[in-house]
C-alpha cells in the first residue's frame, strides 16, 4: 500500500474500534485513528493515505473543507470505505446523505432512517465472483448477520455480496421429537457494493465490523484469531471474518479499476 | 418485590450493562450496580434483595465470605441469576466453577472453556410452558442467538428454553434466481435453566443480554423500546427481547417454588 489507512470512527479503541484496530495491528499494518467523537482535521487528511475508513464516523465531524481535501485524496488513488452502523450512511446520527463524500461512495443514501434489523438473522451471500470475497466458505457456511443500513446500488457499481433474509418459522413437535425450523425467503438487498471515484476505490459495506449488527458473522471460521491494538482491549474473532476485512481493505487500498 | 435488585457485571454501564440497567430503569425498578472490575462488599449484600444479578461477573470478585453471604440470602428467598457471557459460568475468565455460590445455580459448570459460537444462529425455542416464557412469538418469530456457554442442566432443574443450532448451506442458483439456503439440524442445547435453592429461585440463562452472542434476540418485537440507566448510553431494543427479560427477573425475583 502507498501510505497509511485513516480510520474513523466505531466509537473508540476501547469500544467498538477494538475489532478492526485489533485486526490491523494483527497483520501488521500502519494506521491512524480517529474516535467517533473527535473531528477531521486537514492535516490528519494531507498526508500520504492509502484508505479512508468511515465506521460510524458522523458526517458531521467532517467539516466541508475536509471533505473537499479528503475527495481530492481519492480522486488521487486513495480508497473509500464506509461501514455500516448507526452512525453511518443515514442511520440515526449518521447522515451521510446529501454530504459531499457521501455522495462519491458507490450507493444512494437514503434520506431517512435506514437502519435495518435481522432478530432471526440474514446471510450473506456473493452477487458475483470477486478477489474480495475469494476463498470464502460461502456456500457451505454462509455467515449470520444482524442488520444493515439500507440503500441502493449506483448503476455503474458493482453489487459484490447481498443479505438474503428468510423467515424463520418453527413447526409443531412431530412424535415428542424435537421442534423443525423452515426458511422462507423474505427480501435480499446489497451488503458490499464497490466503485471507484477518479482512480480511488470504492467500497460500502452495509452491514458492520463489530457487534451488534456483525452478527454471527465476526465468530465465522476456524482457527481463531486473537489480536489488539495499543490501547484497546484484546479481540477474539474468526478466521474468515478476519480474512474477509483484509481482503477487502487490500482491496478499496489498491488504486486501480474497480473491476480487477 | 421484597428489597431491590443487584445487579454485578456486564463490565460498566458505559458498556454491555447498558442494555439490562437500560430496561430496568425503563420499568421503573430500583437496582444497585457493580461494574465487572470492582469487588462485591458484604455490604452490598446485607441489605434486603430480591434478585443478585450475576452477568460477566468473574468468580475472583466474589470473596468465600461474600458467596457465603449471598447463599444466606438466597436460602432466604433472595433470587439468583446468572446470565452467559465470556466471563461468566468457566468463559474465559468467569471461573465460577468449583465455586460455593456457582455449585447452587441449577446446571452444572464445565470445568473448560465452555464458550459455543453459532457463526450462521442458533435459535432460541421453549422446551415446556412457562410463565418465563409466556405470550412470547416463539413459533411465528423464534429469534436467533450468536453463541453461549454449554453447560448441563441439573436432574432436579427444569429446562425452560433450548438452543437449536443448525448448518445453513447455500444450494446453487436456479435458474438465475436467488440461491436458496437449506437448514440442517445439528444440536440442541440448554438456553435457560430454573430451580431452586431453599426459597430463592435460581435461574441460568445461557446465551447474553448484551452484544455480541445475544445475537438478533435484541432486536426481536416491535415496537421498539428505548431506555437509558443514570451513568449510561441511551439503548433501543425489540420488544419481546425486553418483555422477555421482564419475565425472566420477575419471575426469579419471586420467592416460591420453581415449579409455579
Amino acid at each position: 500500500m502507498q501510505g497509511s489507512i485513516l480510520y474513523c470512527g466505531d466509537t473508540e479503541l476501547n469500544g467498538a474500534a477494538s475489532y478492526l484496530a485489533g485486526l490491523m495491528t494483527h497483520w501488521g499494518w500502519k494506521f491512524d485513528y480517529v474516535p467517533s467523537h473527535i473531528p477531521m482535521t486537514t492535516a490528519l487528511l494531507d498526508t500520504p493515505r492509502s484508505l479512508l475508513i468511515l465506521s460510524d464516523y458522523p458526517a458531521l465531524q467532517f467539516s466541508r473543507d475536509c471533505q473537499q481535501l479528503a475527495i481530492k485524496k481519492i480522486e488521487q488513488g486513495c480508497g473509500l470505505l464506509m461501514i455500516g452502523g448507526w452512525e453511518s450512511y443515514h442511520g440515526l446520527g449518521g447522515d451521510w446523505d446529501g454530504t459531499m463524500l457521501g455522495s462519491i461512495l458507490p450507493v444512494d443514501i437514503q434520506t431517512t432512517d435506514d437502519r435495518v434489523n435481522f432478530p432471526q438473522s440474514a446471510w450473506l451471500l456473493p452477487a458475483c465472483d470477486h478477489e474480495i470475497t475469494a476463498d470464502r466458505p460461502w456456500r457451505t457456511c454462509p455467515p449470520a448477520i444482524g442488520g444493515m443500513n439500507q440503500v441502493r446500488a449506483k448503476a455503474a457499481a458493482t453489487v459484490v455480496l447481498e443479505a438474503h433474509a428468510y423467515a424463520v418459522k418453527s413447526a409443531e413437535r412431530q412424535n415428542q421429537g424435537d421442534p423443525v425450523l423452515s426458511l422462507t425467503p423474505q427480501e435480499v438487498r446489497p451488503a458490499l457494493v464497490v466503485g471507484q471515484h477518479g482512480t480511488g476505490r470504492t467500497a460500502s459495506f452495509l452491514s458492520d465490523v463489530a457487534p451488534h449488527w456483525v452478527g454471527g458473522l465476526v465468530d465465522w471460521g476456524l482457527p481463531r484469531v486473537t489480536g489488539q491494538a495499543a490501547g484497546g482491549p484484546a479481540i477474539e474473532v474468526g478466521h474468515d471474518y478476519a480474512q474477509l476485512w483484509k481482503q477487502l481493505l487490500s482491496w478499496t487500498a489498491a488504486s486501480g479499476t474497480a473491476n480487477s
